[in-house]
């Protein structure tokens, strides 16, 4: 794997991840490019004791381009993105329009140049150069002064507010630990045994909300799913973070994962839109309780309609789910 | 004020709430309804240590439904609707389609018997009404047994997944406490001091996030706001919940939220969607903590933008607001 660490006209970091050691990444970024805006303004919220990003100039972000300005597909004569070079096979960079920015960065992946792919599709061994991106990614960030947690994810649809169609990923390397993380900590502290392995253990037994599983991971319903459709992927063995994942296991998961992926996507015939969330040890604490694993879900609970969080969601933090999870695994396992 | 209690054809409770003392409330539901659905089904989320309802029948619910055809409208010859009356004041009817039920119960408040109407511009001694239904089905429904917190709400809007446009909102009585009430609870516990006190202290003292205030409540956004457009109406003096605020701090609250509501249907020239939350005591724990005081929030962030919960706030809960929240109270100051 040829790793290539370039600069953006405006300083921001790019990096292309490359199977062949032969290639040149030498493109240089055109652009007359604003300043990067100001650093992240982080507040501390006393009523639910946590931490709010405020990113005003987030409201500046390019919002739906046409594709022949999408800035996320390679460059050409007269249309400079992004990403310099003529062509790529996966790329990182630094996100121009940030949710928070020393301490903290949030970076860009692109999944392909291929600006009509998706994630499901990626050729096998494009996968595993995004999981190696993810990995180097997790790495470098994690070494970063402040670095609480990183997190690598997927928005994919614009029904959830997706702004660029181009497959892409992000990660935040958040400078606080996040919310939920917090709160998954205070848990698994709490519970008498070892609770990831025994949530796994348990769906693993009963069967009934496994959606799809290989000899390295299952991918199931969580018994309590917050979403319609929501599909949680373990690995067997217990490993922090990404970095930490073997080659089988990255191979095994990639598998599963575009299985699970392609059954989102024929469930109702169109392109499901989700959220997938990578959740990795934190760095700097309770690493020994951590248990990483993917957690995929869509709001659409029908053909024609999504699943909004209201009052009782996000007032409350209480969710109602219209879908039974069990239903849920069997609509999945049998598309 | 006169309370009239009464039946609809499937057993669910209808509740009247009149100014006029003389009003007859006798008309018959003469409609044939299915039995309501089986009881909640709540299931222990481990990961997080949260409650979860699950829901399925909820799928089959009335989803915007022609004007005509409008459920929570007065009932006329040939249209028969979920209020059998040919008019109303203010009515509040078991949810036929709740999110939860036996423990807990999911009522609806219809603000009106006008299908145009809105909070924000209802007459003056309407509101009264409607916070005297409020107050009335809190003390109720705290004394049910199993109830542990009565959330009294409103969602207002299509773009937040509105079903029903008819004025109204929801009553919540939760089996369990909701995740943000454990959460406010806990830092409320933890905080050296009075927590929401100084809170309200802050904000006055500071005023540039105040959007408007009066003798009895203060309207402000607070420091760290999660939504573009986020407002928190806290009484001066504490209470615990609506019941206990006197007829004068009703009056001052009516003025001060509608005068905000009017702000935000201003601000882009637009209905505002919204989310409106009442925040009460618990029934069973930690009154003592507690503060009265509602959240009224808009996901709309420009006239043709919406914020979507994305996998910072959806996976990891980590909010990021686009909008600055001095430069939000600004603008609604200003409108």
């Amino acid at each position: 794997m040829k790793r290539t660490v370039t600069r953006l006209s405006d300083g921001r970091e790019l990096i292309y991840f490359d199977r062949r050691d032969d290639v040149s990444r030498e493109a240089l970024d055109t652009r007359v490019l604003p300043a990067p805006p100001a650093p992240a303004e982080l507040r501390h919220d006393p009523v639910l004791d946590e931490w709010v990003a405020i990113a005003a100039h987030r409201q500046q972000r390019t919002f739906l381009p046409s594709t022949e300005d999408c800035p996320l597909c390679p460059s050409a004569p007269g249309r400079a993105g992004e990403i310099p070079a003529a062509d790529y096979e996966v790329a990182v960079f630094e996100n121009r329009f940030p949710s928070f920015r020393d301490p903290g960065r949030c970076e860009v992946v692109c999944f392909s140049s291929d600006h009509d792919e998706s994630f499901a599709s990626l050729p096998a061994a494009q996968v595993q150069t995004v999981i190696e991106a993810w990995a180097d990614r997790t790495a470098e960030l994690s070494a970063l002064p402040g670095t609480e947690q990183v997190f690598c994810f997927e928005n994919r649809g614009e029904e959830i507010g997706v702004t660029l169609h181009h497959p892409h990923g992000q990660i935040y390397a958040f400078p606080y630990l996040p919310p939920r993380t917090v709160q998954l900590l205070g848990s698994a502290r709490r519970y008498r045994g070892d609770l990831f392995a025994d949530v796994l253990a348990r769906e693993r037994a009963e069967r009934i909300r496994v959606v799809a599983a290989n000899e390295l991971w299952t991918a199931f319903v969580p018994a309590a799913a917050r979403w319609p459709f929501e599909v949680h992927l373990y690995p067997h063995r217990r490993v922090a973070d990404i970095p930490a994942l073997s080659q089988a296991e990255r191979e095994a998961f990639a598998t599963l994962y575009q299985d699970v992926l392609r059954r989102f996507d024929r469930l109702f015939g169109i392109p499901m839109p989700y959220i997938s969330a990578w959740h990795q040890a934190p760095v700097h604490v309770d690493r020994d309780l951590a248990y990483l694993h993917l957690q995929l879900f869509s709001s659409r609970r029908a053909a024609d309609r999504l699943k909004y969080l209201a009052g009782s969601e996000s007032a409350m933090g209480a969710f109602i789910n219209d879908v039974r999870p069990e239903e849920a695994a069997r609509l999945l396992r049998e598309t």
